[in-house]
């Protein structure tokens, strides 16, 4: 039995059009329907026999859905919301698959009055964007996180994640806020992080732009596929978790100065103590089957 | 015709054991002595016959070969170089594979007066350490950049170029000075930030250590790869290039400062602007062909 039988997704990037490959795949016969404002994506989003139907406006696209999926920036949140409040369904579950979440959670509540909203996260991706760049394995054993208002009704909570648990996730249920801080660490951190070394590593004089791309093995590179990502996508979740952000951007700083002072002073044991720490975290990552096991990420190393 | 016919290498971690790989694959009729000081790393480099010989002593590796390559930490190039200053057959050049370039050559010069020295840095690696995780194809299309002392005889830094060149890497050479900074950029500095990083994430309060691993793939998962890197030899890094990066490591502070005011502000443009140029720098590094085209460096998944 499917846990719903008409879906619709608004917004067909990345993650919209992985999830439309995903139904396609784990439940064929959901009758699905997808719309983005791009003219460009639908085509491609046609092209790629993504979907049942393809729609250009968001309240078109929801007409019948049992269940509303919103895969849009988080900043978008909002004014999609008010496109499709008049034409949902009575009954429809909405949620959708933003970054961030207590922000997204009352700026949908907010907009739909009286409906079933449930957000999700899934945590999931890649540096790439747009319909082509998608695919239907992106969640297999990757964690979804729902994180449903207080007064959201259990039966439909388990249904979203059933849901998401035949699309091979796995998934969690936590409170908005909570999510919000866990997701600046493992996430927004991160991201805000690679974007500015990968700034800095620009801006130099000393050392030209090309050096740095020809060297970029070293461990640079890394950061810069992160430094890739979706610019509105990012510029949205950083204006949108600010609070959580900032407060570990304090952390860090603090953690990185005391780096930089056992460097100045040539405490070795300090360092080596720290490094020698982390390997640990990496091992466990490994164990919770959350990356690639083979070194270097499994990449390619034939010349 | 080989550069050389007589090659030893003294430590068989990840780098050391790669080379011996790759030599015995690229120049099989060259004789090849290894040592290293630990006997459980012998014991693995014999039984998985990475070499004619294997010595316990250092001294003993390098008494007739023509190019002597020393692949231990930075800091212990100075103690290694003493060790083998009396057996060293007349003409033979050394050089090594250290991530820091300045300082391992005036090491070297001092602790070998009269000796042909010739660094060499191969800009390549994962995150594993140790004899069973080397591999033959570790320097192919990666770059290798020597640093000859202004005194050099440029007829051996061809010679030496010739040798990298048959193990697959492009040869680049320049100043050990310009080298470190270069360094600092495209390795150093990305290794600091994800230690940082990686041990603020453990030592937080409200978000758990295993939250930290269960949704690491939201982009922290990226920098636990690098901060499991080999302790020692990056303690030795920072300790001996420590000029360099803590000039860098103020620049990035400097950025990182400007963006959390922009977080703090809303200033949405500014985060959209880098976050875009950003961009283009990933598509020079695959252009160039540094780093695996394939979205999320390739990593499989299959769930």
């Amino acid at each position: 039995m499917l846990p719903f039988g008409r879906v619709a997704i608004i917004g067909m990037g990345l993650i919209g059009s992985s999830l439309a490959r995903a139904v396609r795949a784990a439940m064929p016969t959901v009758r699905l329907t997808v719309s983005d404002g791009d003219a460009l994506v639908r085509e491609r989003v046609r092209a790629l026999d993504l979907a049942d139907d393809v729609t250009d406006h968001a309240g078109a696209a929801v007409v019948d859905a049992e269940l509303v999926i919103l895969a849009v920036p988080v900043g978008a949140m909002a004014p999609v919301a008010a496109e499709i409040a008049a034409d949902l369904a009575p009954g429809a579950i909405v949620s959708d698959v933003g970054s961030v979440k207590a922000r997204v959670l009352a700026d949908l509540v907010a907009a739909l009055p009286g409906v079933a909203v449930i957000p999700g996260h899934p945590v999931a991706g890649t540096e790439k964007s747009g319909p082509d760049a998608g695919f239907a394995s992106l969640f297999a054993d990757r964690w979804c996180i729902l994180t449903p208002p207080a007064d959201a009704d259990p039966a439909q909570v388990t249904q979203l994640a059933a849901f998401w648990s035949a699309l091979g996730a796995r998934v969690e249920t936590m409170d908005a806020a909570h999510h919000d801080r866990v997701l600046a660490v493992t996430s927004h951190l991160p991201h805000l992080i690679a974007y500015s070394i990968v700034g800095t590593a620009s801006d130099l004089e000393a050392v030209t732009r090309s050096e740095v791309i020809k060297y970029s093995a070293g461990g640079f590179r890394d950061f810069t596929r992160i430094a890739a990502s979706d610019p509105i996508m990012w510029r949205d979740v950083f204006l949108h978790n600010r609070e959580a952000v900032l407060e570990l951007l304090g952390r860090f700083t603090e953690d990185l100065v005391a780096l930089q002072r056992a460097i100045r002073w040539g405490e070795g044991e300090t360092l080596e103590a720290l490094f020698t720490r982390t390997r640990a975290i990496r091992r466990s990552i490994i164990e919770m089957g959350q990356d690639d096991a083979r070194p270097d990420f499994g990449r390619s190393h034939e010349g």
